[in-house]
């Protein structure tokens, strides 16, 4: 089968669109014949953390297609099935931290990127029907983690102000979305008048510039929340314009990975800084359920066919999206 | 009224034993005359916050005696009572963070360090009746302190395995009392084998000298809580022995302010890291009524007289102590 695979050499010069065996699924697993997958910038870490020489793996995380063949003692899901895959695995119950063992789908197993994939058949739920096929596909990782991040961790609850630095990202689209039906009020910053204009028509409240001084201009926003996904270039004004009390979470470091904490000013401020990376499959859920509540659909970008994956890589470096990019795996 | 007062000049050096006007209370307020007074870290800070020149100020933040004036409109006090101060004005009800306009007694209000002090009425509450004047007077601030970073924000609960890094401060004696009473297993830490020894008897389930590698010796415990007070010298490895999704409060940086923070790491632990700072007066009230309860005394390590303020200061400032320090006020 066709699928953009990661070997040889480290880094993105080692990705590749090439064939592999398809596989069959064992006990308890299914295969799915895929229609879509979705990018996410765990794709372009993933080359980068391997090594010279390593064995060829699919890469990609997020996909959606139809049950094709049904492993030994799995029930409830039959051939033809249309669903979506999440992509964490060995993380069944909501708990503080994911079990030993937990890994994401795409590395070290085979990924999305392909015309077929094998997972456990725990990790597929049915697609929403009024998807498309890349919809469902770019659904899974960047939704479930905004869903964590913003319920789960941060709490979120009607009426609160919440901030989302760098607005763009499939992940940063998710969190307006849903912080919007949460009832909250939401501020979103980015360095581009496009993606400003974007975030205004999908609810955002009030958009500002990062070419102002923005945690200036909003020392006098009560934030009780703000999703820090950007990294060190940010990370100190985004806790600079909490209110005291409130909450931090981060799961991303896009732009850096350390930063200068001021502990004494972090105490005096009562601050609570939340990590979070993903979430349970009772997470994914709940989240499934909240899209189709609210009747929410994922912002899609651009669609690359299969072929062109290495494109959409370097699409998504250059960060000009704004929400989630999908691969069409027939196109 | 013999007073330790802070003027002058920046620093210690501005510390004087001198004479100040005994101050009468208006309405809502009560005049105590006090028996004793208890050191806190606060006590060092603050004459290095002032400047040269700044008017004069009664330092100390701590304090125990008699109701002996009561003001207009003050109910369900009695001159003859004998009393604490909760040294935290205007932060009545449990809220995330203090309102606007709280402050800590002993600067820019008149403090303890005297022989007498007026305070808002609703600051004072009963002493413990098996108390001496000494203990009462070192309970208040760094038994709020710790009752409110291990109960209210770190959450402990029975069989929570909970690290305490550099026992000895008065607030860590209490931490160590606390989690005890609370049902948690305790480690404590320190670079003095006294202070190890001192723990080990008050009921730490584990001590550790910090002159070995500690955070590796501890990377097998599961520790949930870690409450971190030192600062910037433990503040990494403290971080490095918390189980994932486990809490780390801190509230105090006497060892350095800012650290080096890798979020990649703080978010795939999905660690929890809270800034905590004094407490309520509903949080105090929950903590005299614990200590009661637990039929628990306060850690006393020395007693000096008032006029011997200054030589209490620098004995706490070589953190040689296990415990509080407190001043007889008429010694």
């Amino acid at each position: 089968m066709k699928a953009i695979v990661h070997e040889g050499k480290k880094g993105l010069d080692g990705v590749t669109f090439t064939h592999m065996s398809e596989v069959e699924p064992r006990p308890g697993e299914v295969k799915v014949r895929l229609k879509a997958a979705g990018l996410n910038h765990r794709d372009l870490l993933v080359p980068n953390r391997r090594n010279d020489g390593d064995p060829p793996v699919i890469l990609g995380s997020d996909g959606a297609g139809v049950i094709e063949v049904v492993g030994e003692g799995v029930t409830g899901i039959q051939v033809g099935d249309e669903v979506m895959i999440n992509p964490g695995l060995g993380w069944k119950k909501n708990s503080d931290a994911p079990p030993e063992g937990f890994e994401i789908l795409g590395f070290p197993s085979h990924g999305t990127f392909a015309e077929s994939v094998v997972v456990p058949a725990e990790s597929v739920v049915k697609k929403p029907g009024h998807y498309s096929w890349e919809e469902a596909a770019v659904l899974p990782l960047s939704a479930l983690t905004a869903y964590r991040a913003l319920f789960t961790r941060a709490k979120v609850k009607m009426g609160d102000t919440v901030l989302i630095p760098g607005i763009g990202s499939g992940v940063a689209t998710y969190l307006l979305q849903f912080a919007k039906a949460a009832g909250a009020y939401v501020i979103v910053t980015s360095r581009s008048e496009m993606k400003l204009e974007a975030a205004r028509r999908l609810g955002a409240d009030r958009v500002i510039h990062t070419n102002r001084e923005w945690d200036q201009e909003l020392k006098g926003e009560m934030i009780d929340i703000v999703i820090e996904s950007v990294g060190a270039a940010t990370f100190n004004r985004s806790l600079n314009v909490l209110r005291p009390g409130g909450t931090m979470v981060t799961f991303g470091a896009s732009a850096g990975d350390v930063v200068h904490l001021n502990i004494r000013e972090f105490f005096y401020g009562q601050y609570n800084l939340l990590g979070s990376t993903m979430g349970s499959h009772e997470e994914f859920e709940d989240m499934v359920d909240f899209v189709q509540r609210h009747n929410m659909k994922p912002v899609l970008d651009r669609v690359f066919p299969l072929s062109s994956a290495l494109e959409a890589f370097h699409y998504m470096n250059r960060a000009e999206q704004f929400g989630k990019i999908a691969l069409d795996i027939n196109g």
